[in-house]
């Protein structure tokens, strides 16, 4: 049997060449269902493009490494998805380490994919120092991906936008009829980027004095204990925003054990569109920030590093939806 | 500053250096307190043991590779903590790969790990072709860990004992007074046992005639379909058992829709106690397959296979506990 061409690919996916050529460039010029089209269909046929092969020749590995922060909140799942689907369309492996696990012994956790020598680093999510990436960027292209620390020079940053998702939100909210709403915040670029833009759109509708930031560190525990103390005062807040999904989970348990019913009581909003919130049983109104897109973007990026191309770091911010769910309904 | 030593390690723990020798090669006839001091004062020094590290001098990369089924079902999180203490502890990275993003491709999802020349493999949950790893085993130390299908010749597997956990879990209905116990199926080796075993304890007790017993594909829409066509029944069951905590949380969602409140109308139990069933807002009486001590043995095995033991393929069983929360109690 002949390995698989560009044309089998385009035969396919019912599009022609130059399609494919533009999906495997990862151009963002065609359209989702023809892109989606030509990744399964060279995924099917195990295409390897020729070209792609021969610039990576050079390369050591063929392999790309994948610095996740912590395996232990899901939010990451779609984004490798997204990633996975570019690199491998472009015959390239892609390896994880879990930062949480290979920070425990003070090494830097990149080290482990280093030695290994994998052609390029995508760091997902926040690390406790991104500056330590320096180094590495030196030697092989680094993105980071969805988190918005500052990165170090040279270095791809794709995230979603926040500011966008957390305006969303309030909007959501105050068109609901809630005037008085809590926001648990959390903590680096991405808390921040969150919390500003909230008290932003809150403000712009005069609903600052009755609105509530309370900090929290961006779990399940903390939501819930952030959400005993918010739910104990005098006025309480009709509805509350959490930094993120699992942060909501915790303000649906308290919620629960005070008395409150979800929405008709209170209303409560997420952040990150985890498996969680998808849960039938949570079915969490949430923001969606494309992670599949951000990882989508992220492979491009890095495909266009390794083709040599240089200069400045670059931010690319993908365009957060609201996924409206069971957990809001109009202020009681 | 001179790199720590072995005695370093055995201060900060408070016990002795031949404690810590008998830890860091993995015995478990060590108490877990003690265990746990050595390996955490390991980690934080920051100690590399030399013994290992000369053993492991004639190895290719220090690094083992770990191939996770499917990263969306986040029941092996604990199971990767216990892998990594003790890999780490003996100066031995992990490195990991998602099977079902290889497989896309139509690759074996072992090739990127090989072709970075890990110096080991441990295989995490069913995959799709067990016996595809015979050739593999045949080049590098192979170990599955938490799966119960057929291993090839030479591979060791570690896993719960997932009878003697469906065991502890229709003991505690029968127990409870439920005498219309349904069971929500899964597939492979693990579905199997634990649908044996919940049949064989039914039995036991005369109460079979009254069971129910339903396939599933083990996902939360599974068990959401499925638990709408058992409650619709004239005659509807009590208490169901859902073979993993996905398919529970998909139960929890059926009897919510159906109007029946969990547990005064149905109870509830999965399998596996992953972070979701611990949520305090869905709170999942469910078994814990104690997949860290499954981790830790699976490394203790790979690393006795890297100090040159040979022949054929051992078989351990971890024992099972059940973790009782909110969604059991008394038959209505």
């Amino acid at each position: 049997m002949r390995p698989p061409t560009i044309r089998d690919v385009a035969e396919r996916a019912g599009v022609s060449k130059s399609l494919v050529s533009l999906v495997l460039r990862g151009s963002d010029q065609v359209r989702p269902e023809k892109r989606d089209a030509v990744l399964r269909a060279a995924q099917e046929l195990g295409y390897r493009p020729n070209a792609a092969a021969r610039s990576l020749s050079e390369r050591r590995t063929r392999t790309v490494g994948v610095l996740l922060n912590d395996l232990r909140n899901p939010w990451f799942v779609d984004l490798l998805d997204g990633l996975n689907s570019l690199l491998h369309a472009n015959g390239l492996h892609m390896l994880l380490a879990d930062a949480r696990l290979n920070r425990r012994t003070g090494q830097d956790p990149a080290d482990p994919l280093l030695d290994l020598r994998v052609d390029g680093l995508v760091v997902v999510g926040t690390l406790p120092d991104p500056a330590a990436l320096g180094a590495v960027a030196g030697r092989i292209p680094v993105v980071l991906a969805g988190s918005r620390e500052p990165a170090p020079p040279g270095v791809d940053v794709v995230a979603g936008d926040d500011e966008q998702g957390a305006r969303l939100v309030a909007e959501h909210l105050i068109g609901l009829g809630h005037r008085r709403i809590a926001h648990i915040a959390g903590y680096g670029a991405v808390g921040e980027l969150r919390r500003d833009s909230f008290e932003a759109a809150i403000r712009r509708h005069g609903l600052a004095e009755r609105a509530v930031v309370e900090p929290s560190d961006m779990t399940e525990e903390g939501g819930y204990r952030t959400t005993v103390r918010l739910l104990s005062r005098h006025e309480r807040p009709t509805a509350v925003f959490a930094v993120n999904d699992m942060a909501a989970i915790g303000v649906l348990s308290a919620a629960e054990e005070l008395g409150l019913r979800v929405p008709r009581d209170l209303s409560v909003v997420g952040y990150d569109n985890t498996s969680i919130a998808r849960l039938r049983h949570v079915w969490l109104t949430t923001v969606d920030n494309t992670s599949h897109e951000v990882g989508r973007r992220a492979a491009r990026c890095l495909l266009e590093r390794f083709e040599g191309l240089d200069g400045a770091g670059r931010v690319q911010l993908a365009t957060p939806t609201l996924e409206i769910r069971g957990s809001t309904a109009p202020a009681p």
